[in-house]
């Protein structure tokens, strides 16, 4: 099990974490601000488009996708480092086009579209022009349980007719978001794993309808934010749907295991921010005449902190790893054992520094709430933590009762 | 140990409970969804307006004093039960005059006020006509130590000169606020416990300056707020000062006895409203063919937050019985341990609820987020967990070196 | 919701107390050093007969017992204190006849026996003369689900026959031990709480053999012990049966509700004595030039020890209440929540105090390995921590339910 | 960092797995048996000695001394593995002649010792026909703090003179235990590195008392078992001090990191032993009509266990892979870390297990209760977490301020 980066990787990683030291986080808080404080802040920061371009010219673009062409031929291990460094900070990953949920979608139109829609959608996607938004979880059932999926993608005719109520429809509110791939029931009668479908719906469709912004713990998360999007009877080709009727349930599986490494990588970056802003008040604030790391258990959370990171990152690597040598399949239990270890980390870190850090921890002054807020909705988002254990006990008892 | 409420207690927290059913409950997420969509949230609603009319005219009111007259002549075991009722609502306790900060300021009013400061602010808080801000944290400082504060409040003459700024100043956004009561260094070299003085400051006064509102995880808390107020040259007539200069630190001691017992008691009522919450959805959504609460683990969490909520009561009403009867000095241990337990553990119980409620839990459709955000702000303001548990520690090590 | 003790308990309680100090606890450790370096463990030391009869004459003798003639008429909550009090000791509850097993047999004696029964068996167990044991759990299927019980007691004309295999019969390896409860299975076909029957056993009946004495975390408890115990054709009169046929269950109902507030009330005691170790190493011993107690987070873990005991003391006095006031059957929630809150708090508090002790805490120079293994038997002995768990969370849906 | 094992290591561990199958673990529970109804325990089971010399024969022998010629020529990385395999069992690294102490002063000698010593001690131990203790905690002190240290080892001429008193003396017990490495304080004027020195006493020294063997939670751990010893004006030749005067500190430091490695990872295989241990208990038993593995929480325990076990292991091989390409000083937060993390992570395993299992989880039946206290022991072992944590975040806040 072998850890280790490419040589090109390696390049790859030195001159990101140049380009962050340099370009992104002098100017990341300001952009924050300017969110913060604008009238409408579903826009994109002129800063934003022009550090996007730049990027993009430094070959900095694309590198979650594993393509030699398309993206820069980096396995999941090589990436992993990189996923890291970008998500120390929340607004980096759309600079080098490697946000979610843009970064899954482009994966299904990779490895799933047809010539025409890889020309309509992935090629605008992976140029950074526009914007896409994944479709999935219903308001009114638990989501957790895909078979209790109410949205429908019916043929009729030569066409595919949607119909139901989405929300956390991450991306939704961005304005360059063009594309909603949609995931539906199309035959309730079929084999459990071939029932559903994934349908490309351009955001102007007729019937498609954004009914609501929903805030995560108080924040909009703009210029992304999730939104509840209705569908009412909107009707495409069948060009439209990815990969034929009925595979959608296949799409999902295939999407979610690099998408849950890049998710976890990026909280790990996260915490190790949350660690470095601990530490940095730690030392330089002082009560009852000595610094805050010198009062009661703060070292020991430090440590704590470390260590809990360490273990968490050196997991997912095994995971990127497994996934890069074994498969998404042989790789569950190490998917699902990161979805659930690494939010949680995550939050005990940011929870830590925000602490030391007092009442301005839990203000916008630092990034530490808003930290917070995106590790907790990690504990839910493509899939909550309990549904997680128990695929990782499922497996662990298969193997047992095999080996006996 | 006797927790029985008095017979008028009881009268009252019945007719307290009635209120809460029919005039708050059913109308309450209709504030906050007002609230949310105003273009202005700073402003009092007129239903809630009518609502304190109704509750005074009731003589739901002011239930915090312990005075006969101006209050209902409650004990701190009386009256905890119905600040956990309040507590339910994260919007409640305005109704019936009761909330924080100006519960604590009223205190400091009826014990420390002059005849004329009574007259002046303290009649139309107990009317519930204007409202008020405290004004302590400091923004450059570990505000955990006291001796840290750098705001002054030195004598010139016969008055009273203010200067520095300060944050965390709750309800100062609020637009009924009127006063604010400021403390700051007046003597560095008298003794360690008498060199602050608290002077009562008009809103209005030249040299204060609301810099800006603060956030607590992403949330305004609208429409009362927490703010950041700069203090240049505010000069005050002496009579300004409250029960005379150096008496600051004296006074803020007396402050957070009682006002500790409120926040907590009505936490209690805020961890019992997510595990409602949590058992209606457990029992009413399904997942995998089961309702959520016949899935792995979710029974044993509801039990253990059922288990946590009950102890974390009880140690409540204990710290409110060793307050009534044996006074804010002997029972520092008792109060420092409901402030460390008892944010603690409402935290547990909303994020739990908030998990099984999936996405759901973290938006505005549920108060659970709202709720989580002023638990959290609870393990800071008066003072962090790891300051309070350092107090009771030194008080343990001492009863234990007495003992020997 | 009065937790105040009666005069009468208060001047016993006092008595206790001046007991246990003069008179156990200068000795205590004696004893344990001559356990453990005795041949034969399985003796009664003469100095804790010597105390037994000093106890006796001073009245401080079944004071578990509500009897005002047997007993010394106590409630529950006047008791709790003195089971406290006891519980600092391992040894101290036997000193005055107040030690599981026994009491909870003699108060199956006490409401269930039948005249013949109470002469022949409560009579010498309420002076102490004999000592008893309770025979219920088996070692081949969970018996946390009493319906998995396996053992048997026949009827066979006028005689109850008795077969199976029983293990952590605690008490079984005393010398003075004479008699057993034993529960079997007596028809498979009744209502499901009608099936079991409890049979009293004199240990020298044929067929019944103790197969071992069992270790419990390598100790075996001597002189108590808990053994395994099997029935071969043990042959007795039907009037060795408690109550009659069938009424097994019932009975043990019953026996659990004050023998689980017993057994969580001497961990409380326990837990203080482990605290006060953890005070007196913090404060005795040096490292780095400071007091361990001036070292990292120890004082945050004495504050956490601290309000983890108030807790759950107030927690179980709550319970007592509630058995006082509303009977077993409407305190069932109360009594599931101190099984589990009081055994794993008090697993913290000395697991804490062992650390602060180094290698010593591990060791018999202190009384905390065998605290802690006390208490870990008590997160399993009368059913383990996640049974008591569904039943609080049944109780909560039922409850939140019904009041829809 | 790459992970990976020689390909010489691979071939040795899967013949050490062929081993422990086919001869260790068939007949271990039957050591177990032998041992603890023994009169004597303190002895060497023939079974045991036999399976040495195969052990040896088969090369499975001194697996964990990099040497080639001595030992096997791995590296830590190499032997990780095999230390965990062999930590599946509480017995087997002995017969690898892998077992602590030996291990640790197998490599002291090997390092520091003289010709002469190698020939007297490190020759004998290496064939396994000899076994020593080390002797550095006291009981008198913190010896957390090593400066604490009381016992001194003086020059007299050419003599050294050892006085003083130590426990925890591992391996004291055993009847082949013929030599002692002994620390003491030489010139308490020194640089604070260079005070102490270690010198060489074999057992039958004048003046060296084992006072008695010292019992961890209850268990004596024979035939190894940990002693108090005293050491009254022990005279030895110059020729037994290690390396010269002083130089105590220096070895100490060397001796403890793989050591705290070895550790570690036998107790990874020991939490894999446990889990094993409780998918067998979860999958076996039925309680409420259901296996244990379908009833409440216990699948998200499960899952639980295998994610921590997963970080804990991969924290190990990453500090196994520092220490082999940066050295111990580099790697000293990395030790540190797996020193705190894996004896906590396996107690909670285990602890999982011994629940799972009911009473027998704490009886002899299963090796639970062995597990645990073994790996309680070494929160304490080799310095308390409490320690390593300050040092942990030391050197984070020392790279924190160098980064600024």
């Amino acid at each position: 099990m072998d850890f280790s980066q490419s040589a090109k990787a390696q390049e790859l990683s030195a001159r990101l974490d140049r380009f962050m030291c340099e370009e992104v986080e002098p100017v990341e808080a300001n952009w924050h601000r300017a969110l913060a404080e604008a009238d409408n802040p579903w826009v994109v920061l002129p800063e934003v488009h022009a550090l996007k371009q730049k990027a993009r010219k430094a070959h900095l673009w694309n590198l979650f996708l594993p393509d030699e062409t398309l993206g820069q031929g980096l396995s999941n291990l090589d990436y992993a480092p990189m996923a890291e460094r970008m998500g120390r900070s929340l607004i980096a990953p759309e600079l080098f086009n490697c946000n979610a949920p843009d970064t899954g979608n482009m994966e299904v139109l990779y490895h799933y579209g047809s010539e025409e829609q890889k020309a309509q959608w992935l090629a605008p996607l992976l140029a950074g022009e526009i914007r896409s938004a994944f479709c999935m979880t219903e308001p009114d059932v638990a989501s957790s349980d895909a078979t209790n999926m109410e949205a429908t993608a019916c043929l009729d005719g030569d066409e595919i007719v949607l119909n139901g109520r989405k929300w956390w429809s991450t991306g939704v509110g961005h304005p360059d978001c063009r594309v909603l791939i949609f995931m539906g029931l199309s035959d309730p009668e079929a084999d459990r794993h071939r029932r559903h479908s994934m349908v490309l719906v351009p955001m102007d469709t007729p019937g498609v309808k954004v009914e609501r912004m929903l805030k995560t713990m108080g924040q909009f998360d703009a210029p992304y934010g999730h939104g509840e999007v209705s569908f009412t009877d909107v009707r495409l080709p069948t060009s439209a749907v990815i990969a034929g009727v009925g595979r959608g349930f296949e799409i999902a599986q295939g999407r979610l295991g690099p998408g849950r490494i890049h998710h976890c990588m990026r909280l790990i970056g996260l915490a190790e921010r949350a660690l470095s802003l601990a530490l940095a008040r730690a030392t330089s604030r002082q009560a009852f005449g000595r610094r805050l790391a010198d009062l009661g258990g703060n070292q020991e959370r430090l440590a704590d902190a470390r260590i809990a990171i360490e273990q968490a990152r050196l997991l997912v690597l095994k995971a990127a790893w497994s996934l890069d040598h074994r498969g998404v399949k042989a790789s569950m239990s190490e998917i699902a054992q990161i979805k659930v270890a690494v939010p949680n980390m995550a939050l005990s870190v940011i929870d830590m520094a925000m602490q030391l850090h007092g009442g301005a921890g839990l203000s916008d002054d630092f990034p530490l709430s808003m930290a917070w807020t995106a590790a907790r909705a990690l504990r839910l988002a493509d899939g909550p933590d309990e549904v997680h254990r128990q695929l990782i006990a499922k497996l662990e008892i298969k193997h047992h009762l095999a080996d006996q």
